[in-house]
């Protein structure tokens, strides 16, 4: 029966060659090594984390240890670290039959990118032209983590449809996509943006989009059956959700001001996600019959009043502020879940699995242009003298800024963001359309078996024969299954 | 099959309308607007979180922003947030079909009880008289996380059995009552009590265990079926568990004074739990034939120790005392789980989810009284006499107490809060009686198909059609599942 | 049936005993009352953790609270703590029927190894010769963590085929020799192991391949049909590698020096595991036919990069360098789950459940081994004068200790861990094989049935009668699992 599947699924469909067993480990290889190469010729510790520190500390007059920048990002750089790996991780595992690909192509994506990360990060913002040398400490981490969430959040549009040489093309040019704008945005245009609304979310989330548009599956529903949670796998995702929403006030903290930078910051991540939470039920619950709540909005737009704040949050925002931004990004997440993401399947041809659209693209706008009204509204009487430079940094060649320029740039730099974003997905989605990366077919999305070992389960979904009748779904090791029904 | 289930279930019972379709929202909306307006009235960042805190810093002589409390308190708080959010949420996933109520009630009902909290103490804590304003930081996140644990404590006893509207209802009078008797405990009688013995664990659980002594439900064993945990769901708790039990240490030290105050704290809670874990499973072993261990005492009786220690921690209860409050209390709520709760659900008819009586009530209410023991017991030749001044706080108005009559206060403390938690539960428990609420019918309780939409799933529990010979199970869109031997 | 079952297992197979009601509480009992006795005559707290401290401060100059080493350490300590209860336990959870006792037992024999690794450690290191007290503070909770890690090691190696109480009896003997290997390293040899590659891992990882090597089972074969995953306990899994690999730079910081020595070991850390992860995946592809990844790899051997780097991470290994290591850590690590445990199960007679062999023991030596050549290449010009003497503690009768002698003394310390490993492994092992411990048969390992309480359950794996000719596998409480196909 397994051979009969075989043969007529060849007759039916275009048969894929997902056999990565060349090409993955090449690339992986490849570009280890080029890291290693690229790190022994650039990347140093810089004077904090190197063992002349204690000479360093005597000589510039530190008094304490204590005051080593280790101690003031450390606690909120692992914070950001659970994010990426396990926030986004299970995030992904929504999937009844996509789990190890959501959790393990994220783990391998964003070890590659922390890594590019570095480099490209570094030669934009901390390269010593005397030294030629690029310095690294806890917040080059810090960045590095921000910088591989571009690309994660892009894997959420693809979850499913990429094989994971794609999604490490994805990552190399969306780090590198990445570096640039935020360069352009946070160092020509002088913007301020900590939490990365629009150098993350706008940007990551609209690349995403880009790149699915450009691989648009037309018979993608010949993998619906797997399109969808099962009863555990919505609780995996549970993990990811609450981990990245308890750790948002330490992601949109993370590199801001020491001191009330870092402490204002949390404050309004904290209260701005607490609110989300309550209109995000509040829509899921109306949208439906009886009132029920749907797992997909729980999991998802819970989250957008923290992308929201990215921008804003190290402002005076206030705190009732942080509420109301929250407040409306929870309704219009949910909105987009109920109305958008079927919208842009059927008209625009976008697939977008996680629905980033979203939960990172727009409310990542939004944060780009709340923190631009912000900022434009922001006043000596609120900030201080000295507070309002230090916040928004008027220093040097931009002492003589006003507030007002700072609001136009900042929504200037939200749309550098999704220019980039756009721009950039449709050309690395034209890179993936090659036929030589091991994509799966598309009766064979959303299914682990494609690129995962996997363990023979007493779980495991048995293939659907009935299930669409032009098709038959060619299932791997069928004899193995518990398949009592057909069988007998 | 659908139908005919519909209309038998209609002859033998109650049909409870469970459609929160209006309620929910309702509420959700007008509190979260009523928040947005109490903040923008009454909350403002305090000094710490404020832009003018690099003039307030050089105004005071604070020679470093590292002086700020954001540094002192932030990584307590964040494990604080895990505990609640992910602690809580996932100890309540046990149950084999209300997992999706456990994790994501919890995580609605602690976002809404967080931004109550900061009102209510705020009002009776941090209100200035001049301007009229509450001034938050790190520490205020703290204690309105701490302020829901009571909530989600009482969330405990009641798993399964009432409507999120129920629960949101629980947690407006929780946090209120809480921040009432707080104030009384700690202000008016100056108990000590920084992780809550008496404020947070013997008040929620005995709030909690009133109110489902209202809400007792005479024929909920025709939910028998549900009211159980399968495999996968007992690891799930796991997570929930063990983030509870490492981050205890973090939880009844966040708030204590700095320096050796936060350290004894953090060695006193790790000793306990560690003491807790030996003795709950002796005891969970010898009441077995076979000496197998039963999940349930893991999953909870474990946690005692970090309990009981809530008051005394901060204390010079040295590192044996602190084994030896551990040692009693994971035996005593062993015992609880084994005898006492099936004891009270027979006799005093009080059903009680999981077991909040033997993880918070009572090992709540003996910490009050262990602290009380400790506190008396205080001498100059231990603490020094700057160091009892300082952990007792033994200064303005009470610099005269003694040692003993801040021991009888911590006693009396305990009681307070006892008698908040069933008077104010009987209270609610009866506004909760109103058939307005959409609480589930007696067959239908621990299932997550009344509140959520639930995937179409290969794993779904069958109906028991045979279970009862006068019941009928209804289940909802029975055709969807999968369910062969009926069909054959 | 059920008897029938009972009376032919009787006939064909040594019927172990695996009644555990006495000796599980007895040991538990009496060794916590010991702890407590123990705990009573030697334990105190340290300075910083005292009542006391707030006149310390004053007398020695202190300026702020937030000088007390709970600052410098305790994020780090928290980190450390999930990775032993949940990074530990949830890795333990991959197999399909024995996820209660990874996490459950882990979480145990923790608890207990931490308070008598309190003891034991404080003996050889913290004992006052004039007050006979142990002091303790944040650092020694750190130490006792780590102590206990070398029996979690231990316990990968025997998962599935001891009882609860040989698990005790190792983790007092390993954490006796834990203590003792420690002082002969650390102490008399002087070597630097901040993050343990020497005295944790590679003596934890040997001492659990002794024991398993001694308590071989010719026949666990017959256990066979639960000695692998199912999907969900593979997800379980990765919940524990993904906090391991996220700390694993505040286990190599924890306990390194204030300021430089943390910052730099969290960086190298952060590095090699970057770089295991890609190789890791590299040679899973690579060894499957088609491509596949194998879940076993990306659960482990991403993590040989963090173990390598326990001795190194400390020192000015370089950013490249640490690439290099978890380069080829990686590859190590990933071609011995392919290569050498079949191989040290086949000839070696040595069944190791977890891979330890390829996770902790070969990369905790090649640790050991890197960590002297970076020693003894160290230069005055890379860490300065002061740095040097600051990293390699070159003080006291240490003080014209040259880098070559150094390197020397680190790679005798790591022949010395594993000698202790491998020859106390090899005597515990003897003591486990009395026939009072209650560890399962042959055909009953991998099986939580044997000493947990389990759920009724959907999932519940039915008997394989036919498996076996010889052997008739008993399964308790049979009637109440579903077994359609056999009862028909």
């Amino acid at each position: 029966m397994g051979n009969c599947g075989e043969i007529m699924s060849g007759f039916f469909l275009r048969q894929k060659n997902t056999n990565v067993r060349i090409s993955l480990p090449a690339v992986c290889f490849v570009w280890q090594l080029a890291m290693i190469v690229l790190f022994g010729v650039f990347i140093r510790y810089d004077e904090e984390s190197d063992a002349h520190w204690v000479e360093f500390r005597k000589s510039h007059n530190i008094s304490s240890d204590i005051e080593n920048d280790f101690y003031f990002r450390y606690p909120s750089f692992q914070d950001v670290h659970v994010m990426i790996f396990v926030g986004f991780g299970f995030l992904m595992t929504f999937l009844k039959r996509y789990s190890f690909g959501g959790v393990g192509f994220n783990f391998l994506i964003a070890a590659f990118g922390l890594q590019w990360a570095l480099l490209m990060q570094g030669w934009f913002h901390a390269l010593n032209p005397e030294t030629g040398k690029i310095t690294i400490g806890v917040e080059s981490l810090i960045n590095a983590d921000f910088c591989c969430a571009g690309s994660l959040i892009a894997y959420g549009a693809l979850l499913g449809k990429v094989s994971p040489v794609q999604l490490l093309v994805v990552t190399l040019f969306g780090v590198t996509l990445f570096a640039v704008e935020e360069y352009i945005i946070l160092d020509l245009l002088h913007c301020r943006d900590a939490g990365g609304s629009m150098v993350i979310h706008a940007f990551g989330g609209y690349y995403g989009l880009a790149i699915s548009w450009v691989l648009y599956r037309p018979n993608l529903h010949l993998s619906k059956r797997l399109n969808g949670s099962v009863y555990h796998s919505d609780v995996f995702a549970m993990i990811g959700t609450l981990f990245l929403w308890m750790f948002w006030p330490s992601f949109n903290s993370a590199i801001t001001d020491h001191g009330d930078g870092q402490h204002r910051a949390a404050i309004n991540t904290y209260l701005a996600l607490a609110s989300s939470v309550l209109t995000a039920v509040a829509i899921s619950s109306m949208s439906q019959k009886k009132g029920k709540l749907d797992m997909v909005h729980i999991q998802n737009a819970t989250l957008a009043g923290g992308v929201a704040m990215g921008t804003a949050a190290e402002f005076m925002i206030t705190p009732y502020g942080s509420l109301i931004v929250g407040f409306f990004c929870g309704i219009i997440s949910t909105c987009g879940y109920l109305a958008v993401t079927p919208f842009l399947e059927k008209y625009l041809k976008l697939q977008d699995t996680c629905g980033v659209h979203n939960l990172h693209a727009v409310p990542g706008m939004l944060g780009g242009f709340i923190g631009a009204i912000v900022a434009a509204a922001a006043t000596e009487d609120v900030y201080g003298r000295e507070g309002l430079i230090n916040v928004f940094d008027f220093e040097g060649e931009f002492s003589t800024r006003s507030v007002g320029t700072q609001g136009g740039f900042q929504a200037a730099g939200t749309c550098v963001a999704i220019v980039f974003g756009l721009v950039g997905g449709a050309i690395v989605g034209c890179i993936l359309r090659f036929p030589i990366w091991g994509d799966p077919a598309d009766d064979n999305c959303y299914d682990d078996e494609v690129y995962w070992e996997l363990p023979e389960d007493e779980e495991t979904i048995p293939p659907v024969l009935e299930y669409n009748n032009h098709m038959i779904h060619k299932h791997q090791d069928i004899s193995e299954s518990n398949f009592s029904v057909d069988q007998s």
